[in-house]
């Protein structure tokens, strides 16, 4: 890896003769397919019978496709073992929070932290390993397939004790737990650890402690597991490893990719929601900072199973997605799947040749994919994708306290992605970091919607502020507690002191009347808020009508050299979402930002970074093409030939990629 | 039976005293009840305690039923084993999908699988058949009541070890049944029969195979308990026996009235939707072709329990749904029921009287019923109903095919009921029919959403084709196999060939801005689709707009004497609608169909047979009158007068009876 | 108490520490809080471990605050039994209708019934009365906290014996069940009350019987603990006692405060409803008549938790709510809750003070309801609300009924709010009254939706009518017996006869195009209902269209001095809320009422009565202000001026006291 992009597509030979077998790999070559992902459901091809390994047909298969240049990412088999392995014994399976148990047939209906789980999966991924080890065709590995896709925490007795020994490492004594849950309340009072129950059945909602502390044990669980997992195959194996995540699963994706080698995503958005698509690449990238990412799976034209389907790409639209992946940072850029699926529950899927071997809808997108790819290679190998000036803080620890408090059917990947689009349609060149990373060369940071900001992130956050960044906090942002609690000494905890505010209400604010002004503009205000004492040197929004008339929502408290934006409340509808762009617009300009463009919306400049020069790649995403204002003469690097400062237009899901010397080129 | 028209009402004595049954039977001579359906629930007041028989009670009903005039449509009552039967015993209930046990105190509690349930059900239908079989009042036989109505399949351990065999007897090895299944996919791979699951709690989808033949397992299985059941009565008793089913239930109802004497359906349809009422007309008919069907339940006036009702019937419209029951060839029509219950869930259901004996707000209408009846009598005995020469075909397999791969919530009865509106309001005399069913006769066939077409049917309907018809396949038609995964060959397998079609591309089109043309009718096409190959000879519906630009979704295929139309994609809307009737209509003028009126849509024609003459009955169902045009003189047979040719007024409800001595006066 | 208004909050001590405590003492003085409520969560600081009880904690808060002039109303911790009881003992839990079992962590999740609940419930209490018996703060008891306001009827095998005993307690022998609930229908008959199942999971509905009983069952259960728990209370103590309840929760309030000393109820309805705030107060004032209730639960501003919130009251509403309250008889009015918790799941909920100590966005409303009450406490402990002329039979026995048989959705409250509103907005003082109650004093008695009327209702109300009432009975009322069945000698049984009408035909109205007439006005009747034969001199409201043209929908029948009126229908929209609007006001005329005024809709007066004179609270709920017409000169209690007659305008919010000399100063 690393030396060429990949076009790739998931495989399943365990499912097909020799002689389809032949034929696809004739096809691929074709097609220009250079990478296939193979084996993450294959353990009952690979592990028939308990204890009987047999990875012949595997390696025939990997050695089969390097022959015709075509190399392998290969998958531990784990989300789903076989029959062996689950008829009659329930005690290994999933239990859902009311307690019913999975039964074998469809996928992730097995316990992951369950002992004997464990113990096969070490030996199915240490016989793979083994037996692949020294095939020049792998080239990387993903470990199991979309953890928690289908299921989030289980409640098995093997789950309930191992959730005891998290509660006694976190927190010592149960007197210390019971102290941080506030557990005198409804006299849940625990004498003994062992007595914690799982977040089941009951008749209200449970401790919000306990809610949200189950999430994170089995966040850190499934990250545990796929730690064994990996460091068994770098026993064997100097290949990459990765796993194939989202943000919609169960997972805190930064404890995640922590140990692995490379980040990669799975995505299936629509057309009508490109951001959802294009905020993946913004954020994996900066999983494993300095690293190229994979879109590991994304449909050639829709997503589709036995009870539902996506609407089909407009023609056009998957190469305007490939393009944007590769230049935000993805080094791989991979279908799924191959060929359609003859059985199962996912045969209406779309894929890039069908059951029968002919050329599927998509695929003529699919040619004009490999067509970009050879064309953008050279200059996508040459440049690095820009670091962004602004950031947006990603948590998947905030996505599991607002599940426990979604106050009014709040969703975090909405919320985010929301907030994500407005930044994206004002040509602002974005990052979306993990909660860990480091802020280093960032200009605007925004934390919105993270419920519990640590000491350590807000130590950092501090120390960016001093050093001269502009730091917007909020909505909904540090109400909480490490333990999912309120503080008692302030509204906003540590944070309140840090951004200067005195918070004097918090509450939900939806049709109350509410209405704010800030930045010349008026909206209605909402969600759960906290309202400022007005501050004539601070306060920057005002609450003109409600409970709260004459108190701010917005104020920015000066520290060192930057600035904190505690935002108190959500604006609401077309004119809230005007107040936000005018809020970020404001402080951006306030902060220098640079890397930025005039970008129309629907269209994307992704800025990557060569040896002295810079490069945009310009594409239309919507369908209805779109300009920019190129700041300075640059050569179209498809045409080789000069393009003129001025308005550069973009036709339908066009790409331009333009070179241009100065590398401070952005206004 | 077959000797005259039944006007008759489900009847409860086992809930009443004496008295009340006396002022009972008084009543319905008075009303003109000339049959009562009894017993099928009434397995408690027969053996109250295990093994211990005592028809007696019923044998007394019976007499004095009879002495009465009015004859007896005896059930055996298996829908409701007593408390003996159930309580203490949760292995012999039904177990949904979810692993809930069923208790005692509704109805289809208990597993009709359960070896002790079968025996059971033996013991009571024979010491039922045992004592009636001599009683000159018992005409006819119901098996159990409305089959799998509350229920669908059971996943009891009763039942896996059966469904374990019946897999063994389908498929003969497991390794037959892991080819045909595809089960490599998710390592779902199974070593014996045991090891297959139910279709139960799971993470995600099932196999389509697993989902779809536990449900062709469930309705065999049903089936063979109907027919266990008819063989022990007509070791006693010589009279009809049948069975009140539904296309609503989770029956096959093909296999379920292979082995009965008649068929007879239930219906509760109300006005706004008329056409869901006449389908069964049109259906049952050919359960059992060339003999009488019976509307076995229908209320007075509105269906109702405690939890909902429906609105009642306007005044007339009881008597029009009987008029085109017996004119479409029923031979009984039977209200449930006789008495307004005053206990259970049902009391506010409608009836013919009330709880307290007096006449309910249907009681008019029965009367003009039995008033009707009367009239029409000698017609019906001297004629027999029309076979249409367009026919449907109805499958409940397909409807299991559908319930497993609802696409986005198609629901199999509303798309045939959808498709025999349009069929219905053209003024076409349509039969519907089911797979197995003779195509002789027929001029034009209609196979809507068939996803699998077995090979025998392709070969007769290929016959079909080949001797002069013109056959529709379409929508969703044919594309996935016997054990419904996807062909490998072609997109539509040996269909695709007969048809002489080349299918590019299946896709779900809905939403994706799809318009096609045919007939001069532009709509937009949805639902999953097939796109063929253009070609200037076939194509007769092009794809105008959309990913298929320029390419066909209606082909024409000449086949000996006749025409194979391929329908790949349904047209959506109003004019998607209209295309689908010009389509119909194109078609059945090619075919020369004759069995068609200009009749007004809400008024129906329903043509039978005498010797060497035709009976229209003219119909009217919505309640606005209508008129159709009478292409010769006739005979009006209400007045014994002379019909001039030309407009025919009918008035709100009203129905005509109209003798034409040329067979063949359709237009 | 009987010596003050109280003005008070919920208060959890055990979550906080000494200096909180403190801290809190000191702020309830400034604000005005003068009692606290406490207790009813902290089983788990009371016995910590089983067996080890220990009450210092509380007496030592109970004392601090007393010694700042702060009252307790102690309760019973019974809610949430702590872990000792719970963990490992699933068979104490409560079990859900699908079997579901509860575990611990929330509350209510104990069933209430089985024995070792019940022993254990004895003791903590015993010990608690022992403990705080001598202390001067506690001035009042609350028993356990809105019971059944998470769970209905229980399904465990403990409360599975106890129904069998109950049954046999109500039915003698199963023989009689069997006759009573209809058995034999379904074959559901029982041999045993052993054999007499739970309403648990089943193919379809249950007998309605069987679920109506067992919601009897389990609601004379709760009476029956509540009554076990107030009596070991009483050992040692002499204070009242009482509950907080709800019209939403699944008891039957009527003999739940039978044998209390006072009744309360909580609330949190919001000012679009503010309907169903007020209904409380004319309701709760008459489940023990003749002593001041109290509001034992409302929010300062909004109701929240984890997963909803409310929206904030406008500013002003609070101390509306408040005076409402006291006007129409509150002794008490009393928050939940006072300091904003810091765990738990209703951390959102809103509060008098911060979980950090600070004024809540409420918390200058809370201190305009000091203000009041400070200024009305002397007029108001001079007078008593007056009893209305007018009562709305309320009953939840009624609700247990619509529970089971709900038609079409019906909800029972809603229906009962809106009739009330109707009432309410005609400016009508009335009296909402439990089926027990004397109707000593009115002069119009309503009965809307009581399916079930006794024998012993009945002679009560005969007796009403012929003493010159006028009663209104129905819609939905009398068609049901004792048992959940269907009268079998005429639609209403008994009330048929009293009320002198023949019921023709009962059936469902909604959407059948029928259009009643009554009182000048024709709207379209809907829900299940009643047609009376029409009479020249009874009937009063006439079909005009549908079914039952030219029949009656409204019967009036003179009797003694008075008129009972039957109303078969519900009219529906716009013009049916007019019309039986109308109906109440001509019945009202008839009747004399005098206890109405002209105040306009949104505002309210209620009445009390003094020594020779009577006193108006004119109070303005809405927000948007309001007038009344003043009969006579009065003076206006807050500044002792003389008002003069005619029109008195109320201002946003307002509330005004004016005292009449003349008694019968009403219209």
């Amino acid at each position: 890896m690393g030396k060429k992009l990949y076009h790739g597509a998931a495989y399943y030979p365990e499912l097909w003769d020799e002689k389809v077998i032949d034929e696809d790999i004739k096809m691929m070559k074709q097609t220009g397919i250079n990478v296939v992902r193979m084996g993450e459901f294959a353990w009952s091809n690979m592990e028939p019978k308990e204890g009987q390994f047999d990875l012949s047909f595997f390696i025939n298969v990997i050695n089969k496709l390097y022959e015709n240049g075509i190399e392998t990412v290969m998958c531990t088999p784990t989300p789903t073992p076989p029959i062996w392995f689950t008829d009659g014994h329930p005690e290994r399976m999933y239990v859902e929070r009311d307690g019913r148990v999975m039964g074998h047939g469809s996928r992730q209906h097995a316990c992951t932290n369950h002992s004997y789980f464990r113990e096969r999966a070490t030996l199915i991924t240490e016989h793979i390993a083994q037996a692949v080890r020294s095939l020049p065709g792998v080239i990387g590995w993903q470990i199991d397939n979309e953890f928690k896709c289908h299921v989030s925490e289980c409640m098995c007795a093997a789950c309930k004790e191992l959730w005891h020994q998290w509660l006694e490492e976190r927190y010592g004594t149960v007197e210390q737990l019971n102290e941080a849950w506030g557990t005198q309340i409804w006299s849940e009072y625990y004498h003994s650890f062992e007595q914690v129950p799982q977040p089941g059945h009951a008749p209200f909602l449970h401790n919000s402690s306990l809610s949200t502390m189950y999430q994170l044990f089995s966040m850190e669980k499934i990250a545990e597991f796929c730690d064994e997992q990996a460091s068994i195959i770098r026993k064997y194996s100097g290949a990459p490893i990765t796993h194939n995540s989202s943000v919609m699963f169960s997972v805190d994706n930064e404890i995640l990719f922590k140990n692995l080698d490379f980040a990669s995503f799975d995505t299936y958005a629509t057309i009508d929601n490109f951001p959802a698509y294009l905020i993946n690449s913004d954020l994996w990238r900066n999983f494993k900072k300095g690293k190229d990412f994979w879109v590991m799976e994304t449909s050639t034209s829709y997503a589709a199973s036995l009870e539902s389907y996506a609407s089909p790409h407009p023609n056009g639209y998957l190469k305007a997605e490939a393009a944007a992946a590769y230049a935000l940072g993805a080094e791989g850029f991979s279908y799924w799947l191959w060929r359609q699926q003859r059985a199962g529950c996912e045969q209406p899927h779309s894929s890039v040749i069908s059951a029968w071997g002919k050329p599927t809808v998509g695929y003529a997108n699919v040619l004009e994919v490999e067509k970009m790819r050879k064309e953008i290679e050279p200059i996508i190998l040459a440049t690095r994708p820009r670091q962004a000036e602004l950031a947006i803080t990603y948590s998947d620890r905030a996505k599991a306290f607002l599940k426990t408090e979604s106050h009014r059917g709040l969703n975090h990947r909405a919320l985010v992605t929301d907030i994500y689009e407005k930044v994206l349609s004002m040509g602002i060149h974005r990052d979306l970091i993990p909660e860990g990373a480091s802020l280093e060369g960032y200009k605007v940071l925004l934390t919105p919607f993270i419920p519990y900001v640590s000491s350590e992130f807000l130590a950092r956050a501090k120390q960016f502020v001093e050093n001269g960044g502009v730091w917007i906090a909020g909505p909904l942002t540090g109400g909480r507690t490490e333990s999912h609690t309120v503080h008692t000494d302030q509204a906003l905890g540590e944070l309140e002191n840090t951004a200067g505010v005195e918070v004097l209400f918090t509450y939900p604010m939806d049709n109350s009347g509410t209405i704010g002004r800030a930045f010349d503009v008026s909206a209605p205000l909402g969600m759960w808020s906290s309202v400022f004492e007005f501050d004539q040197e601070k306060s920057v929004g005002m609450i003109e009508q409600g409970l709260s008339e004459g108190k701010s929502f917005i104020n920015e408290h000066c520290l060192g050299a930057g600035k904190i934006v505690m935002l108190g409340s959500m604006p609401q509808g077309a004119e809230g979402a005007l107040m936000l762009q005018k809020l970020v617009d404001h402080y951006s300009q306030e902060a220098n930002l640079s890397l930025r463009t005039d970008v129309t919306k629907g269209t994307i400049v992704a800025p990557r970074q060569g040896d002295g020069y810079s490069v945009w790649f310009v594409i239309n995403m919507d369908g209805n093409g779109g300009s920019v204002t190129l700041p300075m003469e640059g050569i179209d690097l498809q045409t080789n030939r000069k393009v003129s400062p001025g308005k550069l237009e973009i036709g339908k899901f066009e790409y331009r990629v333009i070179r241009i010397n100065d590398k401070e080129c952005f206004r």
